[in-house]
């Protein structure tokens, strides 16, 4: 018996808590993460990255609340809006959790009756999805969005989204880049001249979308055996969504002689036409594909859509195998006029950049890398060589700080030189400013640079001058 | 008959909406608010003063999710708790939006065992409270924290808070401000000396945290009436809450025959007189007030608490008065304690920036001010002289963009060079690089300066630099 309660007190003990105190979990909600200072560090140069290039293309940043009224996005998302997260009914209105940044920015536009602009966005979006969070999917996540909304002439801020994909996938040294192009349109001409029924469009058009992940054969099962559409109508389909290329294709389905017929199928041909003479000033189509299997799911968008994947190569096939997306948008003329009351229209077209995948390669690589990241910018650390010199160090510090100077000390009366020292090794801060008996007698501080251990003597007035110029040479 | 069809035809066109599509409310929900790209413009200079000031002092940032467990927040905000925002249960687990970043920070230390940081956070904290939004109260808002967590030497942690509050207010520059600390300790000692029963202490801190708000009268008449405290014991605190001074006041109260025998208490005022010794040293005790009125409603502060208010020169009265608190922080030891399993103290001190009210300040003061706002930063804009050179613009613009230069065209085939310029007067461009046939035979571009009209032809090799040059001296 003695030896059973001791093993029950053994596991009260792992349990931990004298009194069961503390039973809760200490953890963040499922598919959500901290972002510890290393993190932010990689994430805040992926947002410069991007950022930067937005602003390049002269857009304006806005902001929205982190929820909206339920209504603003319902019938928006098709099947994916059951991934939205509710508000409690507190009394009061119902609130959901924005699912993305675009519906915002409609509702934000019919709103304000703005009919003209172009504008970038870089906030969390709430989706209730199966996270799996090791390939950088989550439930919590950032979206960087840019948009040009107004009435403009075909293809020219549809080619500037692509672009600045470009640009960021470039800039950011990702590796190989995909982006994938297709059009709303085109698709439902297919759809139309293949013999889908209208009403099976949507269904049809979400089966298409899986190909990234499913094999033909068993989208093609999909649509037959679940969706009920005739097996002749599939295999039709089957031999376009198998097509990609560039302007040669885009010809070449021109000549089609059913798509040719098909009006909405010709006029998004016409529009990719323009969209890939534009792309080839830019010098992009490189890495740009016309898919016709590029479906996207989401229920607002009207004309042309695109999708950017990276690339990799894959250890038992020769070419390279898309690892994932990383960006995505398309044109969506008919969402702001869901919001205004008069039903006006508002064209846009806009491209998300989903970064958490972008994070996790880049958090990847840092860690194989050498490579320290530093995770604050302080300058120079205010020491002393002996005790009872807090108030010499306090005096400093606040002038240096007055100056513009970014500096710290260590939050103790007497620390020891040695550990002021291990400190700045540790978080990599260039310079220290030592304060000594000996040197306040001399109206000077002792300037130490942490990588060489040179030491100097500074007169006091000249101090803050001599920390700019040496940390300006870093 | 005729008269009455109509005027009811008519209402329900002023209802708007052929088959009553659009009948949903157009808002954002209760309390939010959208930032528009001028209010963005100046959200993001106070956030970088902000930031500047906290990376200043040395302190690394993170992030965490927007939405934590809900038994993360039981029990930490007192009777503020009624405030949270629940999400609704869909399946799995109960969230609520974050309170503050204060105890989603303690739950982060907790969890990753982190005994010793200095972080700040700025993100936005969700409180269902009655919305002022004239005076910058939302019930979506952002928060600037900055805090230190680790065991130090008393107050050089605490006095860095105070030393950072008067940096930020002071760079801001929103006229007059005035910091009040206080200290649990202090206020709890007062409590016992005075009568108070242990089990009241807190009721009665939050009545006297009314006194910014609420005459003295007021504030004892719920005290002795709503909360049944002895008039005896409320004479006795409204002698101590009507005090506040600086170092010559916390050296009187040391002296107080009854405070002085009070542990809690004379263990707070030796701190507070530390910590003026401090402040003295950062020169900063003109715009800091020892007040014993200042309680603040948390439950989880344990030492020394402060709070900021901007002062106003009043039409009636010859002195200046608040106009409202700006920021606010304190000491609380024993809230990461509460997360940690084994309870395991970690010691923090920290302060928050609350920036609505400054926006307030800060939009008001713009709009007064002649002074235009650029929501953009477009160096220059790629514009046409005659028709059928879309072509040609867009090939120069992308070597701009490739360049690092920011650029925009006019999304339309064939604008008109007035249109293009006034979009540069209006948005505030100052270039336009001008192609026309003449200059493309020439290999030239002409660069036009917005503000002189001055124009000068610049070979197309040199653009570049010509732009780079012009715009860094702007």
């Amino acid at each position: 018996i003695a030896k059973e309660v001791a093993k029950l007190l053994e596991m009260k003990a792992q349990l931990g808590g004298d009194e069961g105190k503390h039973k809760f979990v200490l953890k963040t909600p499922k598919g959500t993460r901290d972002y510890s200072p290393k993190q932010m560090a990689i994430r805040e140069r992926v947002f410069s990255a991007i950022i930067n290039c937005f602003k390049r293309h002269g857009a304006e940043v806005i902001d929205t609340p982190v929820f909206e009224l339920k209504e603003t996005l319902t019938g928006k998302y098709g099947e994916d809006s059951k991934l939205i997260y509710d508000l409690k009914d507190q009394g009061g209105e119902q609130l959901s959790l924005r699912y993305d940044l675009t519906v915002p920015f409609a509702r934000y536009l019919a709103m304000n009756k703005i009919t003209n602009i172009k504008r970038y966005h870089i906030a969390k979006v709430y989706r209730r999805d199966n996270p799996a969070m090791t390939r950088g999917r989550y439930r919590e996540f950032y979206q960087c969005d840019f948009d040009i909304a107004g009435q403009f002439d075909p293809m020219i801020p549809d080619a500037e989204c692509l672009k600045i994909v470009h640009e960021i996938l470039s800039d950011l040294q990702l590796g190989d880049f995909l982006i994938k192009v297709n059009d709303r349109r085109i698709l439902d001409g297919m759809f139309a001249v293949c013999g889908v029924p209208d009403s099976k469009f949507r269904t049809i058009c979400s089966s298409v979308d899986k190909l990234d992940k499913m094999l033909w054969e068993e989208v093609r099962s999909e649509m037959v055996g679940e969706k009920g559409l005739s097996p002749e109508a599939a295999d039709r389909i089957g031999q376009y969504v198998q097509l990609h290329g560039g302007l040669e294709l885009i010809e070449q389905l021109l000549q089609d002689p059913k798509l040719s017929q098909n009006k909405l199928a010709k006029e998004g041909l016409g529009d990719m036409k323009l969209l890939f003479e534009y792309l080839t000033l830019f010098g992009i189509t490189g890495k740009i594909s016309f898919d016709l299997s590029l479906a996207r799911g989401l229920d607002y968008y009207t004309g042309v859509i695109f999708e950017a994947v990276l690339l990799q190569q894959n250890d038992h096939v020769e070419e390279l195998v898309s690892v994932g997306s990383v960006a995505g948008g398309g044109r969506y003329d008919g969402l702001v006029g869901m919001f205004d009351p008069k039903g006006r229209k508002v064209p846009c077209v806009g491209v998300s950049i989903g970064i958490e995948r972008i994070f996790s390669i880049l958090e990847q690589k840092m860690e194989a890398s050498e490579e320290k990241i530093r995770t604050t910018e302080t300058q120079v650390l205010v020491a002393s060589a002996q005790k009872k010199l807090l108030e010499e160090r306090l005096k400093l510090i606040s002038e240096l700080w007055d100056a513009g100077i970014k500096a710290e000390i260590l939050y103790k009366k007497n620390p020891k030189l040695l550990n002021q020292l291990q400190y700045c090794e540790d978080t990599g801060i260039p310079l220290v400013a030592i304060v000594g008996e000996q040197e306040l007698k001399d109206g000077v501080v002792k300037l130490r640079v942490v990588a060489t251990r040179e030491e100097v003597n500074i007169r006091r007035e000249s101090l803050i001058e001599e920390i700019r110029m040496r940390t300006s040479q870093l």
